[in-house]
């Protein structure tokens, strides 16, 4: 998907939402445990549900793999239903340098149909790269997450006094431009969002921690929005999880619908 | 596989042999191409050719994600068929957190049955620390890898000067111990092996680098050896691709043979 495709999405829904879908074995309401394929029915009603809302998808590997090759073609057929709207980001977090990077993109961009892949940085720019060279396929590339751990290295400071999260930022900036890289950046500090943005003043982020993390909307687009939008905003948890009970993908529409008006108006005062 | 078990077979084989296998279906010898699983094959007679010079195999992940649904398949009948005294590293640099992490632990450590998986540490302590609740499981944390890209991010200095490798190196270690946790410390100069040996006195490395990539098996030894070895030395295209034509399988064990044998030399000169 190019960059203009995902913008008219966001304008025609005017919303930024990504929906993550962590199917989990343990958290899936129990009557689908009685189903062939669990984590496929729970995707696929949690998608019918939300779509309208969302303008993006993002299924993150672990919960797939975690059934081995079975998973694999769970995801395969995940990805098949995803509306062809949608920028759909297999949330992967691959790492790995030249001809193996190659492999795993082309594990999700050509096996799959996938519009993006995440990336960790740790390896540089050899290990990203590989993900820029496929025409309107999308690396999204860890900068600042919302985790507890995201201080332990990603806040460690340069002799300048700069945090590791903006060195990434500057030199991956380097490597693709806004039509092809983005870069995860974590909502729980707003101010977080506004340094990133002033190193990246035009890419995309893909913003996870509001919600259940404790991020708030209202600031990512305060500090983050730009006027292109800018942003894809996900939830995981708060959305597909909303209830355990057969209600499950209806609480989650409710949930998606929620956070799409709260992004509308987001969209008319921020946007500019 | 316990660390005791580990050192045991280090020097039953008189040997700290790695082999990585890396089954690209580009430079699979051409013959193969035309059998129904044709990375199982090449596998399979790679592993039968080289067990008795190796202490560990190590798949790459991509290779097989390539392949989609069939290639997890193809991975989980070579997992099976790697020697049970081996000790098995699911070359994946996964980094996810909490409850997605351990599902990655789940994939490799249960639904499969590796020893160990390499570990991005970029998302911190809590994308590291799931892999370590796996009794007698591994994780191998990347610190310093061979790459041009690791110039990138882990050289960058702290404001007391240290690099980010040496930061994740000591980080880490306090979340696990020698006996559940390695690192990634590559081979392309000697002298890195050894300031990484001055942080991590005990734990073991897993050394990419050597060979194909120019480091020197003499310097990871001079620099990294300790009482109990501490190394697995790793080496996929110099093996694995010996040779393109039908004796391929028996070109990499020559090799793995040479390597072998200088090893147990260097086990005998820096072994203390």
């Amino acid at each position: 998907m190019t960059r203009s495709e995902l913008i008219s999405t966001i304008e025609k829904k005017e919303s930024f939402l990504c929906v993550g879908l962590d199917p989990d074995l343990d958290k899936l309401p129990p009557h689908l445990l009685k189903e062939s394929d669990p984590v496929f029915s729970f995707c696929e009603q949690i998608i019918a549900e939300t779509w309208e809302y969302a303008v993006a998808y993002k299924p993150n590997l672990a919960f797939f793999e975690a059934l081995g090759a079975k998973g694999w073609e769970t995801l395969a057929k995940v990805e098949s239903l995803l509306p062809k709207e949608s920028f759909t980001i297999a949330d992967a977090k691959r790492g790995d340098i030249g001809n193996t990077a190659t492999r795993y993109a082309e594990a999700f961009f050509q096996k799959m149909d996938f519009d993006a892949i995440t990336v960790a940085p740790y390896m540089g720019e050899d290990s990203v790269r590989p993900f820029l060279a496929f025409k309107e396929k999308w690396a999204i590339v860890l900068a600042l997450t919302s985790n507890a751990g995201s201080q332990d290295f990603q806040q460690v400071q340069n002799a300048s006094g700069k945090e590791l999260f903006k060195v990434v930022l500057e030199k991956c900036q380097s490597w693709g431009t806004p039509d092809n890289l983005m870069f995860v950046v974590g909502a729980t500090r707003g101010e977080g969002i506004g340094e990133a943005r002033k190193i990246i003043p035009e890419h995309f982020m893909l913003v996870p921690g509001v919600g259940a993390q404790g991020g708030s909307l209202e600031e990512v687009a305060r500090y983050g929005m730009t006027s292109s939008c800018g942003l894809l905003v996900n939830s995981s948890r708060g959305i597909i999880y909303a209830s355990a009970e057969k209600d499950f993908a209806k609480a989650a529409r409710k949930e998606a619908q929620k956070l799409q008006q709260e992004m509308k108006v987001l969209l008319g005062r921020y946007r500019k």
